[in-house]
């Protein structure tokens, strides 16, 4: 019997979705290890912002005691291109789990795929940024169009978390079907908050409660503006739109409706923003009000109609009855109208946010290059 | 530049399903031709039950006319087994796409993969057979426990037809997730026949009436008999449960609920059994005023309770608002409840019937086979 297969990984951000990969990883491993065709997946870096664990002679670092090890590293911090570097001379090929929202590091994908390393990301930044690294990226990866020796590179966790909901538009669009419109809740934080402003059967709070709510209940990002904006759904829509065909330029350049008053767009603080968001309750409870008198919930949605080539990102009111308005807590629903699919779309709805599920979209990743190098 | 790889596509069973897939395939083959990492995908085989269009010297056929050139072919069919023996010795590898719901071929999936060739299939056959049967598949597969040059076997539209529910399941399985339980509407005629039959919010016909209706539209089986003994259903079941780990013997080895009253399963034909089903509509009447003084909706649902190892199909009453009561016309929907999902579970919702869907799944299932023999 020949020699297991050897893959290394190489995981850069050990916060709450590192973590949870490395969990998921040490699983994988151990069902890899034994399976009939083995391959031997062997964690060799681990690194934070401020220090790296890096296995350089590529002998495999235990996966549960990896953190503390890396928590007990006292050398100063390695520039990231050294450690690419020492990483393209790894003696197989590596995944690069990339684990952070870390925009220069995501500018560098196309150099790393052409490298040879292949990339699985929940990093939103790689895939929404100018539509030219957009193409950088598929350019140079061996699942793109780049050649059989560059790395692959997934991304499933960008929208959705582990919802299988780009593999899904991949598939639709690869065998043929037209998609003409995709629409959705993409946003567990804006799922969450509208649910509870605007339940259907009536109910809920005023907006600026729900919004401290939510914050309080650790649903938003530390300041809830950075949700409050649009921007986060704006980049998701953004990827949607280029796997369906648009060449979208950026998630600035289609309409977005940001929940910030214009008037607090210049506090200095996400709390002073908070203090003075109940001023402007009234704007939204007038919103709801009209709503409710047509039947209806206010939700904010994304949406894309591909035909007409129109991006748009804000609230809009859906009857009682829609799967959109029953959605429940702070789960995501992402609805493909597709040729084949007709009049009622293909749905896809559950939670889409939270350290596990987003590293399990990364695990799943994983193992699609796992299958493709093998 | 090197020639492109060559994969060879052998199609057995042409009706619906398979005329869709050949559209399919066309679409798929022109876009790997001009892949940057071309693969020549040549289809070499269509065959029906009574002739069949085989390439012997394995030159494509032209897949537009191939359906024509099939109904002109004049020479006696071939047996399959003699054909087999030939595809096993291509110039490449070959997929076999087995569109129909033939048993008998079924049976010899374990030495089809032995030989080498791979198999895509909405053939739920193969895989609600007996346990051993299962085993054998899994065993023969190099995407099971077989050896790395036996051939890979996918069958995502024995389930959902294109709906992505096994790969679903797959992947939560394979990253370490615990799915707990799984329940839905898995037939596109139940589903049909009971949103008709008693809609959320009142009304319907009389249950013989909404079957009649319901045959009419083609939404059953030539005898509707072979959707109401809830057979169909407790295939799909069948293989649910294997894959979520639990080895259920067949799909008559845990409770499923027909629909056809006892007293008329000895009716010589489907038309008898309609014409006399409306003497036992006040038995579907009373569980439908039943159901409704608790507000609830009547649905014919099938369910795994992973933990428990309980497998059912049959009637289930469920309050107004669940997802499973909203649905409409003939779609599925499929809710994966497990460890990291939490309360709410991940949803897949769609059409789950239909030749372009379910020729969609074989699709996607050939991609995957193709990237894996890459």
């Amino acid at each position: 019997m020949s020699a297991p297969k050897q893959i290394f990984v190489a995981v850069v951000g050990v916060g709450g979705v590192g973590k949870a990969f490395l969990n998921q990883l040490d699983h994988i491993r151990q069902r890899l290890s034994s399976a009939p065709v083995p391959v031997a997946l062997s964690l060799v870096l681990v690194r934070r912002s401020t220090k790296q664990l890096f296995s350089r002679d590529f002998a495999p670092l235990d996966i549960p005691s990896a953190l503390s090890k890396l928590d007990a590293v006292s050398e100063p911090q390695q520039p990231f291109p050294d450690t690419l570097a020492a990483l393209a001379r790894a003696p197989g090929r590596v995944i690069l789990v990339d684990n952070t929202s870390d925009q220069a590091l995501a500018e560098t994908y196309p150099s790393i795929l052409s490298a040879g390393l292949s990339i699985v990301t929940p990093n939103k930044k790689a895939f929404s940024h100018s539509h030219a690294l957009w193409q950088a990226i598929q350019q140079a990866a061996a699942n793109g169009t780049g050649p059989a020796t560059a790395g692959h590179v997934y991304h499933e966790s960008t929208v959705g978390a582990g919802l299988p909901v780009l593999s899904t538009l991949k598939e639709l669009v690869d065998t043929g079907d037209r998609v003409t419109k995709i629409e959705g809740v993409f946003s567990g934080t804006m799922s969450f908050l509208f649910n509870s402003f605007m339940p259907v059967g009536g109910g809920g709070g005023s907006f600026a409660a729900e919004v401290t709510k939510a914050k309080n209940l650790g649903y938003t990002e530390p300041d809830p503006r950075d949700d409050l904006n649009g921007l986060d759904v704006a980049r998701k829509l953004t990827i949607l739109a280029r796997l369906a065909g648009l060449p979208v330029e950026s998630p600035t350049s289609f309409p977005v409706q940001s929940l910030i008053p214009s008037e607090l767009e210049s506090c200095s603080s996400g709390d002073e923003f908070l203090t003075r968001l109940p001023e402007f309750d009234s704007r939204m409870e007038e919103l709801k009000e009209s709503a409710a008198k047509e039947g209806k919930v206010v939700r904010f949605v994304g949406s894309i109609d591909v035909g007409a080539k129109a991006v748009k990102v804000g609230l809009e009111k859906f009857d009682a009855s829609h799967p959109i308005a029953a959605l429940k807590g702070s789960d995501n629903i992402i609805n493909f109208y597709t040729e084949r699919y007709g009049g009622n779309p293909l749905i896809i709805q559950g939670a889409g946010a939270g350290a596990d599920v987003t590293a399990m979209g990364v695990s799943g990743d994983l193992l699609k290059v796992v299958r493709a190098l093998q």
